[in-house]
């Protein structure tokens, strides 16, 4: 830039505005407000020669041009236990850091239903949900700039990912209508809003772009799921089963596609079972149980000592206690006299995996009859949501072309023991895939896409949301999958030798 | 709006949404982000039944459709020494009330370099001052809402003018630069900004629209200035003088017009003279002194016991003074023994106009010679203003078909007057005509045109700015205007007689 002298008195930004347009044909940028303020410094710390960071039309960031020339976005999937941040390079869109804390909501309750609750009693607690959850990411923002040694001003771009509560409580809406029939949500389709606006701490003008969500308890995740998987361009009949504190499942294909949600709790996430934990390092991430010795081998995240179980191995637990006839396909567990690793403690019966100082193991680590009935109450959602669904769109098992998992799961999840609990349906194995976080890879997905972002907005006003509950075969469907895999057998034909 | 159930459970906003489209033909309504959070409460509480506000294309308001339709803007102009607010209704575009404060920057300095000064030391002085003007602003707001009885979240628009200084402080931008050579401004297009940016006390979403500035030292008000007399669209080559602590002198017509400022103090307001006093209730406005006897005959604001001097008065004073033969063309006062009106009080000369006591007097009210040369600085810089300007544009008294004077002098000023002490070129007196606050008038303007804002932001780029201070004659112009009228007589041919 020319440097101003008094035979050229133009103002700061016109300065910037005259330069963009005989230097880029430019002619309408916008200025943000806020950069207003920095602009005279830093025009005049770097000699007039500056960098400018736009973002559709609108200058965003004034850096003297020799500062690095660092641009980077972060996709955020807000989930009721667990928040993910992913920070991008935005120029190669490289991937560089992974960062992820409890959500600090769950002291306010560990599903959606009781933060509505909590949320609706009065404006300061929904105001106090939202807060925690912003210092929450900050908190992810600032490990993932420390990481990867990066200045969160250089952040310009964020997406955001939850499901319908978690996606209201980040903007501040009251959830309290999405706890009250008919459940419909503030907004359902995408928001741009300055970070700022949220106090979320990258650069003040960066876009925070929220995905859409399809309903009251179908959210931006879902969307993001289809967006990851793919299954709005393909022509197979896909289904999707996203599981977590709540399971969205999806089915379709590029044709229509259905979408619904059970609140299958978060014993796959590893709460609520005794021995339970999140797929960190320590937690037992598969097991097998010998059904003649009942002797059991396991691997743990990061290979360390034994400290719990994480979701994918509670789910190897029930289907290897099935097979080796400890628990019986109502789920109960045998008595105490029938082995020396099945015990009472607490009036609550038990089965020993690991005991206290085996391969360096804090406690014993074991799952009991009420674990069991926790799996059970889970996995018998999921199923119910998969058999609705397929039900309404007039879909039998073999029509099923493609069935993906996503979860928490660490990198691991058996899926054959999955169906053998019968939380999926009986799906050929080749047409299961394990995906892992979808949501965060969709989420990612329209960090450094505009067209993906058109994309989803398009989802989730296509999907068709189905409300579970109003099913009138719901009651009666969800009491038979409490069996194990079925009180019908004849739905799992190949599990038929098994059971 | 239909209400929602369990078959259509679109979200609150796509339900607003849908019905604009249907009913309004409105496709692409943006939706104000801090209107989400109370849109489901309004909507239920309302029983669907709501009206929208929109600016543009956007949604920034939504109330129950039984509230009452008030629609509310507010003119500001923003002075070094007062604040004053317009409160409009926007559907008639009736003024509502008026109502003014002093700018509460003034215990921070009286004119704009000292303000400048102060918030150049730190950032921290930039924000106060700039805290102190949006409380000063709010106070002006919230006195106009009790006098109308209106309340502030129904005030949707927002203008305002003010010199650049003003306007620098007022979006908390650096004045630095304004205050040194080559006095450069941040930004001088207009702006459009959300009052919540601001803190301003009005509805959040408001959008508040500052008018453009031309220069450093020719703002906002100037802006205003010509908008309000309409010189940019008239054949006639015309003249503004807007009085205030900063004097801006604009010359020219629809061809170009030039425009600069001189800093006249604060003399004209009241300030700086030993009883002098802003146009309020009680400040004598007008005088007259009886050549021969002295004797003063004087009229008050609201009719009131005479408190004080406003700048009018302080005019009429020199200039009576002047032809009764009590101050010579240098400015001298005669001796005390001249008259038992003139008397010496700490080392100053003073002529007293009104005795404590004569019609409620509180005190005696006097014109000292410090108040003379005070008005002869203030005068003398006004006129050299003019004079550079008229030169600049090869242009002599009589070519000037109209001059408008502007300024806070309340309803009354002497023009003949004005030109006896020299303080505007010898004009004829018809072409010469007083318009008040012209700035906040052009402020008025812009608050209900869109058309009114484009004019503006026309101006200011059309405008040519002059630097009084790099003329070469500038140091003997204005040591010779300190004369009544001037040095040179010549220059003030139909007062030859009285001089």
């Amino acid at each position: 830039l020319d440097k101003p002298d008094l035979s050229d008195v133009r103002s700061d930004l016109q300065r910037i505005r005259d330069s963009l347009r005989e230097t880029y044909n430019l002619d309408s940028a916008k200025f943000s407000f806020e950069l207003l303020s920095r602009l005279p410094e830093v025009l005049r710390d770097s000699g007039w020669k500056v960098a400018l960071t736009l973002w559709k039309d609108k200058i965003i960031d004034v850096e003297a041009s020799d500062a690095i020339d660092e641009v980077y976005g972060v996709a955020v999937d807000i989930g009721t236990s667990k928040i993910i941040g992913y920070l991008t390079d935005l120029k190669s869109g490289k991937l560089l850091e992974v960062c992820f804390i409890e959500n600090p909501q769950i002291s306010y309750g560990e599903d959606v239903i009781s933060r509505i609750t909590y949320a609706s009693e009065n404006v300061e607690n929904l105001r106090r949900l939202h807060k925690v959850l912003i210092e929450g990411i900050n908190k992810v923002i600032s490990r993932l700039c420390i990481k990867a040694k990066c200045r969160a001003r250089n952040i310009y771009e964020v997406t955001v990912v939850g499901n319908t509560v978690m996606h209201h409580l980040f903007l501040s809406l009251s959830t309290k209508f999405l706890g009250l029939s008919p459940y419909v949500p503030v907004v359902s389709e995408p928001i741009n809003v300055e970070a700022r606006e949220l106090s979320l701490k990258v650069n003040p003008s960066a876009n925070v772009h929220v995905l859409p969500v399809i309903a009251g308890f179908v959210g931006a995740d879902a969307v993001a799921d289809i967006i990851a998987t793919g299954i709005h361009k393909s022509d197979e009949l896909s289904m999707v089963v996203d599981i977590g504190t709540n399971t969205e499942v999806i089915l379709g294909n590029k044709e229509s596609i259905m979408a619904s949600s059970c609140a299958s709790g978060p014993a796959f996430e590893g709460a609520h079972i005794k021995c339970g934990m999140k797929a960190v390092t320590g937690a037992i991430e598969r097991l097998t149980i010998d059904p003649k010795t009942l002797e059991v081998t396991y691997k743990t995240i990061g290979g360390s000592p034994p400290v719990g179980l994480c979701g994918s191995a509670v789910i190897d637990c029930i289907a290897e206690l099935f097979k080796a006839g400890i628990i019986d396909r109502g789920g109960r567990m045998m008595d105490q006299d029938m082995h020396d690793k099945i015990r009472m403690v607490d009036s609550d019966r038990e089965f020993v995996l690991v005991r206290k100082g085996e391969d360096g193991a804090k406690r014993d680590i074991v799952i009991t009859q009420r674990d069991v009935r926790e799996i059970q109450l889970a996995k018998s959602a999921i199923y119910t949501g998969c058999y609705i669904l397929m039900k309404r769109m007039k879909v039998r098992p073999e029509d099923v072309e493609k069935c993906y998992v996503a979860g928490a799961f660490g990198n691991y999840l058996n899926l054959t023991n999955a169906k053998l609990i019968g939380m999926l349906p009986d799906l050929s194995p080749d047409k299961i895939e394990f995906v892992g976080n979808a949501a965060g890879a969709g989420a990612r997905m329209a960090l450094v896409s505009k067209s993906v972002r058109e994309e989803a907005a398009e989802v989730a006003r296509k999907v068709e949301y189905v409300e579970l509950a109003l099913d009138p075969d719901f009651q009666l469907e969800f009491a038979s999958a409490m069996y194990l895999p079925h009180r019908d057998v004849n739905r799992f034909p190949s599990l038929k030798d098994l059971v």
